[in-house]
């Protein structure tokens, strides 16, 4: 149990307008900190004003890449209570990525108790309008003077608040996809399973080429036989095969995704035959040949479901459902999304009361 | 050519006792900045006093590891010129990087006259100690409030001094290898030519596991056959067999180290026969079963040369050259030190005074 020190702002920001909300770029009053020194272990919880960080210039994070990041939000239902959606997932997906680069563990509960106490400070900026939420980033850097390369001895742990806006304002509609052949996101042995910057940095070169194509996002191979599917830009991926619900099997390369294991676990629940495991390039584009290739949709916490209607691999076009959006991703879409803002029943006990 | 502002700091630190001197933990007086704004490019050049950086909790270096950096040296020679090393190749390398992570380009003669400048500001720092060194160390990151996933549009270039120590203090001892088979470092259309975290984040695991079981560094094997030789450590490796000396050419996931062209360069004159090419660790374990291995030895910035007297692969542990240094390495190492510090003739061209 953490005992967190709270020095509240003096002045508050201005709200901004729910309808104009976009994404990640207006911050809450407060943040939550919390160090880590070797031989203290994590110290000095607190949440303070919202604040610049001051590092040395010599600090590993901008030297080797030690940091790592996670992603949720914060519903407002219509009874006003403030839930979380599988919160500690993401908890323990920070310990598996900690393990993978060397950043020390934390302790699940603690980090828990800090995500409620944050949210709870800052509830007013909780948006309520319908596809609106509160995005939760906690993440660590590693923070040593030092340009040794070795694992940090110093870090912060820090949590910042953004009330994000709808996915989708003018309707959900699929996504064209560019199946990339010449960048890889991640190789088995590396730290693709893990949520750090290596991933994203690594990413960014495809994600302008399919940009500047048309495309919205990219289809990544692995890296390896570069033939075997992984994510759909920062998503997990699903395909809809005679009636088989196909998501690539984890196996390292792969961010194991919370909406991902929700998915999953919905699907087995409607008897609906889901299967996690490889899926060739090939074997899709043939499906689609003869006509088996149904739906097509990638998950993640940001859009839920993100419905994909085209693809296109080195000039092979390949349109999904008829560029629609198939009834799968449409009951997922509506189950999860309902489920996170309290209009349809958690027999799950997915969602966290951020006041309990 | 660049404006410079110069902010003098107004007291100077205590310099550090030259016999003393480490690696990374210290800083001299002095630093260089120069921003980046998308639509204006690479502005406000200045030279202030060593300090703090200052960002937003949401700047996108701390999230998905968009960031740079370089590494070399400058060095005294006895009739106290200050000597830059090949920091052309350095400059060049930056854009081959930033063009990877989609940080924009610099101007490379704008970052020359940024290197020479700080140096020269803070020249007093240069130490003068037989194997002492000024390390100069240049990087960018990414500083956008921003939590999206995209290149940053706002970023900062800094360079950083820092006296370092002799690497061989107790004499040059060849080292215990690691040979890795479990994680990987990077794979060819990932950014493992690239100067960047990533690489570094991903390689900190497997480098713990060797220091447990006793061993210096790894040996890196390349991330899809899982066979052919990369790195070792964070330096490129070189072999002598039957009188042929190997590196294992850049195809993409190796980084292209200045040492390493310089050693290939040497070796040519010297009329020896070198190749850069592909070597599997089975035909590296085979060459030595058959008396044909040589030599072993890593090359990097640090340590110049370091040579390789035991590799351990899954138990099966081989000796080099009777843990002894061999001819070509101390060769080497004698031969580039001397043009670093101006005792042998630069006939290269490969030293670039400071203060011209």
């Amino acid at each position: 149990m953490l005992n967190i020190r709270i020095e509240k702002a003096t002045t508050l920001k201005e709200k901004p307008d729910p309808n104009q909300l976009g994404f990640g770029n207006i911050f809450t009053d407060h943040m939550f900190i919390m160090d880590y020194e070797e031989g203290k272990g994590w110290i000095d919880p607190r949440i303070v004003p919202y604040q610049d960080v001051v590092l040395a210039p010599s600090a590993m994070v901008f030297h080797y890449g030690q940091e790592m990041f996670e992603g949720l939000k914060a519903y407002r239902t219509k009874s006003d209570e403030i839930l979380l959606f599988r919160p500690e997932m993401n908890i323990k997906r920070t310990n598996t990525t900690n393990q993978r680069i060397c950043i020390p563990q934390v302790n699940e509960a603690d980090v828990l108790q800090a995500i409620k106490a944050i949210v709870e400070v800052d509830k007013d900026w909780v948006p309520s309008l319908p596809g609106t939420s509160l995005y939760i980033r906690p993440f660590i850097i590693a923070t040593d003077p030092f340009l040794g390369v070795r694992p940090a001895n110093m870090y912060k742990l820090m949590i910042i608040l953004s009330p994000v806006g709808a996915y989708y304002k003018e309707g959900m509609n699929p996504v064209k996809i560019w199946v990339e052949t010449e960048y890889v996101r991640a190789v088995k042995g590396g730290v693709g399973f893990a949520k750090t910057g290596a991933n994203y940095a690594a990413s960014l070169k495809a994600q302008m080429k399919a940009k500047e194509k048309g495309y919205t996002q990219v289809l990544w191979l692995d890296g390896v036989e570069r033939k075997y599917i992984e994510e759909v830009g920062t998503m997990n991926v699903f395909f809809k095969i005679d009636g088989e619900i196909i998501t690539p099997s984890l196996e390292g390369s792969i961010l194991p995704g919370v909406t991902r294991d929700s998915v999953i676990q919905l699907l087995k629940d409607w008897n609906m035959k889901v299967s996690e495991r490889k899926l060739s390039i090939d074997d899709l584009y043939l499906a689609h040949e003869e006509g088996r290739l149904e739906e097509v949709f990638g998950t993640g916490t940001a859009a839920v479901i993100s419905p994909v209607g085209l693809l296109d691999w080195d000039g092979r076009q390949l349109t999904v459902n008829n560029g629609e959006i198939g009834p799968v991703a449409r009951k997922l879409y509506d189950t999860i999304t309902g489920v996170q803002c309290g209009t349809i029943e958690d027999t799950y006990n997915w969602t966290v009361k951020v006041n309990q």
